[in-house]
């Protein structure tokens, strides 16, 4: 780039794919960024903005004209323009969509109304609808002759009159039969199709469900208004899976190119929501202070009850809230799954017991002790089991998102019940009050 | 099932798509299993028992005799019959081998050689392979002939006489071109392809990257070997998300379906290097008995330190172990980052410290013990942003998975910084040995 030299760095990078010159684009500086794509000039395949990510994407958006991305856009399938357009602010999108062909703007305005993280936003409007009355032959013909095709597509859809689903052809069904037979005779007429309105991890569903390559999108009225590709769906599963993770170790969807400030509000919330819980906690705690000050090895050994229910609560919840959301856990087998865990807090609440038990009752040289604590341990870690499988369930039952909000009670729970049961058992076995 | 009638259990089985009919299968007793199987002989599509949790697959397949295992499986595209018959234990393995057709036999037995999880394990060994000298016309008769096609097939893979990959070409690009076109005009010469040894994880990140719907398999010659197909990659997508999650749980690759004993010995590994974590911090809180005797509120409030450290501490863990196994972090963006996560713990730090000074202040009446656990909040905020982002890298460069370990560390760097920073503040501060 030092060179400024366009054509030099079109050579370079013309043959690279767009998701490298999406790399490229994320290891230089911003202001090379902005150099590079000036260069580059109308060779400039905008796609490569999809792959990169989104803080990188809306500071180039700032900086770039906006007929340079009107012209940019209107060269992509309309799944790629929607993405890199939703999250342009309200006046500039509305500058570029007005420089646009009016039956681009249209289409891409339809999908941009459709709300975020739905079928309808992520669809494709470019697709092959023929009528069921055609031939193979006719097929083939049309498809050479045609200069609107999508870039990639992988079946054709049947329609009527008025764009309802009949049925759909997948191009090698197509290329396996011979030119004069008919359409409606070799498509496949079991419908499978997503509502626009429908949340996207339903239709990433049916596509793992159903081993889909492409997907129609229908409206209210079933008509077909675009189609979902594997590609895009690739990626929302990836997303899916991903806010999972973070939503139950308590970050907001957060990325890693995000400032400080970002990074700091989405994980306060979570860590206000743990300060209360602690602090209920500590309020246990304090209930027993006399009990403690007698007897400082309670202090010193409350925190392996409460940690060890912790872990046993988030392992268990952490199983529940992942076959919540992949739809394995469902009302078939919840009744056995509540059971397993309770037998499994017993059995790993004993076997730990045991081992703490000794422990204690060595290093405080006070076998009753170790008694104490073991019974505390079952106690805690069967709390733990039940907690951890009935919250999650409780919480989606109540239509909140069980990886959201599991974390925070489950860990109220085990630290609440295991400082209770172990302080409490303390107090009466010693009589320390 | 109750009515015994095999003609009338299939008529309403047979329109049922293979996942529909899994779930069938899971909802019902295992006894009730085999029979609706025995009861659909012939009419039994294998493909189903693709579709349900390993469990219940392998409790079947031990029901079932190697002889109709094989006439089913021999119906299934090669990476279908090996997803069911990895699992299946040396001597009823080669049994149902043995029954199978030579080249089939071969087929399966090449790719069950391949490692789990990699490239070669999942492919499907059905695939059109032809030469570049060929015309469009040419192949699309040879599809309309041939009877060994693929179930499904999206690309075509041109060779040469030594099966090397020389492009590739969609059936769209096919379709759209005349038949006097001469495959190697046409073709896309860019080659992708994966390696037989490679790891699964891989080859899904390459489909995320290019947006595929099949790639080629090589082996170490590079020759054809296979295809890997997008709903493969679906699964092997939602499969190492799910490992993420659990991983950072501490809970191994367990399945709700497993039973009590499985579940407790997946979690008894992280439960016990938990236990030996909570010891050492109870060890540091012993350090300070003296101190603790002397004032009881200390015990009260130390945990609070200890938990939201560890709570912050698991919040940048996770971006940070997230975004290693979707490689966004690598060495353009790391030190970027380090010091972000450094930043957001003094912020979070200061934060908190302002709130839980002002509450134990108040609390206890001693406006002195709210600066201490302040002061200890901020340190122990910070250790754990360091240790959060530090402990992962680490450990992905020392080559072990850091969703695994990762956890363990970093609860016990905020465990003992936060009880020792608490504790031995508050001693020099009130003058407690």
């Amino acid at each position: 780039i030092a060179i400024q030299d366009g054509n030099e760095v079109a050579r370079y990078m013309s043959p690279l794919h767009a998701s490298d010159v999406g790399d490229v684009l994320e290891a230089i500086s911003p202001a090379d960024r902005f150099e590079l794509i000036n260069l580059l000039g109308e060779l400039f395949d905008y796609s490569a903005l999809t792959e990169i990510d989104d803080s990188v994407r809306l500071e180039l958006m700032d900086l770039l004209p906006n007929n340079d991305i009107a012209r940019g856009v209107q060269e992509l399938d309309s799944d790629d323009a929607v993405y890199i357009l939703e999250d342009i602010e309200g006046g500039d999108r509305e500058e570029i969509l007005a420089a646009l062909p009016t039956f681009e703007r249209l289409a891409l305005k339809r999908s941009l109304d459709f709300p975020e993280e739905t079928a309808g936003r992520r669809m494709q409007t470019e697709f092959i609808a023929i009528p069921p009355f055609w031939t193979v032959g006719q097929t083939i013909d049309y498809m050479r002759e045609a200069d609107d095709l999508p870039d990639d597509f992988h079946q054709i859809y049947v329609v009527d009159p008025s764009y309802n689903l009949l049925g759909t052809l997948a191009l090698d069904r197509m290329l396996r039969a011979k030119r004069p037979a008919v359409i409606k005779d070799i498509m496949n007429s079991t419908i499978i199709e997503v509502e626009a309105e429908e949340d996207q991890e339903e239709a990433a569903r049916m596509f793992e469900r159903y081993d889909l390559v492409e997907v129609a999108v229908v409206d209210e009225t079933r008509r077909l208004v675009g189609v979902l590709t594997v590609d895009d769906i690739v990626d929302v599963i990836q997303e899916e899976a991903g806010e999972d993770i973070k939503r139950l170790a308590g970050v907001g969807n957060e990325e890693i190119s995000g400032n400080v400030w970002n990074a700091v509000r989405s994980r306060l919330t979570w860590l206000g929501v743990n300060l209360v819980t602690a602090i209920m906690a500590s309020l246990v705690i304090g209930m027993f202070d006399a009990t403690i000050q007698q007897m400082v090895a309670l202090a010193v050994l409350m925190p392996i009850v409460a940690s060890m229910g912790g872990n046993a609560g988030t392992q268990t919840m952490t199983v529940a809230v992942r076959a919540l959301s992949t739809r394995e856990l469902d009302s078939y087998n919840v009744r056995r799954l509540i059971t397993r865990e309770f037998l499994v807090g017993v059995v790993n609440g004993v076997v730990f017991a045991l081992v703490i038990g000794v422990v204690a009752a060595i290093w405080f040289a006070n076998p009753l002790l170790g008694l104490v604590i073991g019974a505390a341990m079952v106690i805690n870690m069967i709390a733990a089991g039940i907690s951890g499988i009935m919250i999650p369930l409780t919480l989606d039952k109540l239509k909140i998102d069980p990886a959201i909000a599991s974390s925070a009670f489950v860990t109220t729970v085990t630290d609440v019940v295991g400082f209770m049961a172990f302080l409490y058992i303390a107090a009466h076995a010693f009589n320390l009050f």
